[in-house]
């Protein structure tokens, strides 16, 4: 089901900037018993991302209302908010008063195997490789190709996600997520300064760990770090938070952190319980 | 005017992996006299493209048959052809049997200056950096940003064109063209193993270089050796060729090879006379 600054269609002008460039913005987030979950953070980081490319970001009443009325009914679902310059002539430059493009999209249920989040996930390593500009880093822009690239390295079901790394082998993330390690009683995420995704979930996660007295360092991390870590989990505002139960020729047996912060975000957002 | 998919229509279906993620590659040509100039080196690029990217391309006599009814009774104009790996489902995985979208535009003629061709256009350097991945060099896909980001540096009517770096401050393009640099005797243009898109024009005019008798060096090339040039030019499928006689503080009065492969394009394809 879609709707179109506000009306229900399903199809957007083929001028949109979105299109042609990957001009916008998006956020994703879990519906629960009707309602969008962390609606708040989402619309910040919606707005957050716009301000970075330069978009004037919509107003966040009139977006508020139109995720809201697209969950009505909807006893689990996805919802996907996409932002664009709008529509835009020929050529790069942007028209001078663009008019973004709100595209709200609801989704069914993935229907995730409840062991996902009780005994965790197997992850790849992918061999696709993220670019690095400061200026994109951090923005859930609409330029994904190197995910989509990425995803399509593998086939097989029974892995659910792969860690994509930059060009000197750190790993940053995984084709859909965010990445934590624990180390100890060390709990590290990739910075992500010049390249990747700074998820609403993320950032829930370092409020949890920092409330429950751990905190979360963001840092270099390598692969070889990744496979020798004591834990490792994934989160994203859909999944909420993962444990990974094999990494390549690694696997995890502990994932008490992740259990920990799991409850945390149930108390949180019961809708994640 | 739109087609999408040989047929016209103002809107693409709003799940369509183009909008979503970037997630196809374009072309874009100059309509002279009725006919797209260049088509089949344009479709050559664009089915190149899609391989890269793992789309399947599309039929190349359906796009040549959309791409020249699109150019009928079209004096002047120019035609955009988007390809994408169609709808998709949520997610980065494409689905299993994809069908792609073939958009085809017809634009207005911006009715660019005759002095830019003969007297040659302002340059100016982007402080946008290009990001690196070699898995996207040379295509030209829908991820743009970066030349949104770049091209919104300046409003100036006078600058024409804004030359592109990649991190390490190396020249590698313009926002919207390929760039060329003669020093005595040698022709270069910047190497796109990791980023820049290999334009069409580009093409066209290393291969009038070599009939010439004047070999183009693909090399590194840094803003220093460009400011210091004998002469530069930029090229696209669009312009052709345009002599540059600003970037930044450098000026430059000799065009004399920009003025040989003008005159040596002409001949091979009229419609840029």
């Amino acid at each position: 089901v879609n709707w179109i600054n506000g009306v229900r269609a399903d199809t957007v002008d083929a001028r949109d900037r979105g299109l042609h460039y990957g001009d916008g913005v998006f956020t994703t987030l879990r519906v629960h018993a009707g309602a969008p979950l962390l609606l708040e953070r989402h619309l910040d980081r919606l707005a957050r991302d716009c301000v970075q490319l330069g978009i004037a970001p919509p107003d966040r009443d009139v977006l508020r209302g139109e995720a809201t009325r697209a969950c009505v009914g909807a006893e689990r679902a996805v919802l996907k908010i996409i932002v664009t310059r709008g529509v835009g002539g020929r050529g790069y430059r942007a028209p001078e008063t663009p008019a973004p493009t709100r595209l709200v999209q609801r989704f069914p249920w993935p229907d995730y195997k409840e062991e996902y989040w009780t005994r965790g996930v197997r992850l790849r390593v992918c061999a696709t490789r993220l670019g690095e500009n400061e200026a994109l880093a951090g923005a859930k822009h609409l330029n994904r190709l190197e995910q989509v690239l990425a995803r399509a390295e593998w086939s097989d079901p029974h892995i659910a996600e792969g860690v994509t790394c930059n060009r000197s082998g750190e790993a940053i993330e995984t084709t859909a997520g965010n990445l934590f390690a624990v180390h100890g009683s060390k709990v590290s995420t990739p910075s992500l300064a010049r390249c990747g995704v700074r998820g609403v979930m993320r950032g829930v996660v370092i409020d949890l760990a920092q409330r429950l007295g751990l905190g979360v360092a963001e840092r270099t991390l390598s692969v070889e770090e990744l496979l020798r870590a004591d834990e490792v989990f994934i989160t994203n505002s859909v999944i909420g938070i993962w444990p990974v139960c094999v990494l390549e020729a690694a696997s995890y047996v502990a994932n008490t952190t992740a259990r920990r912060l799991q409850h945390a975000l149930a108390e949180y957002e019961p809708g994640y319980a």
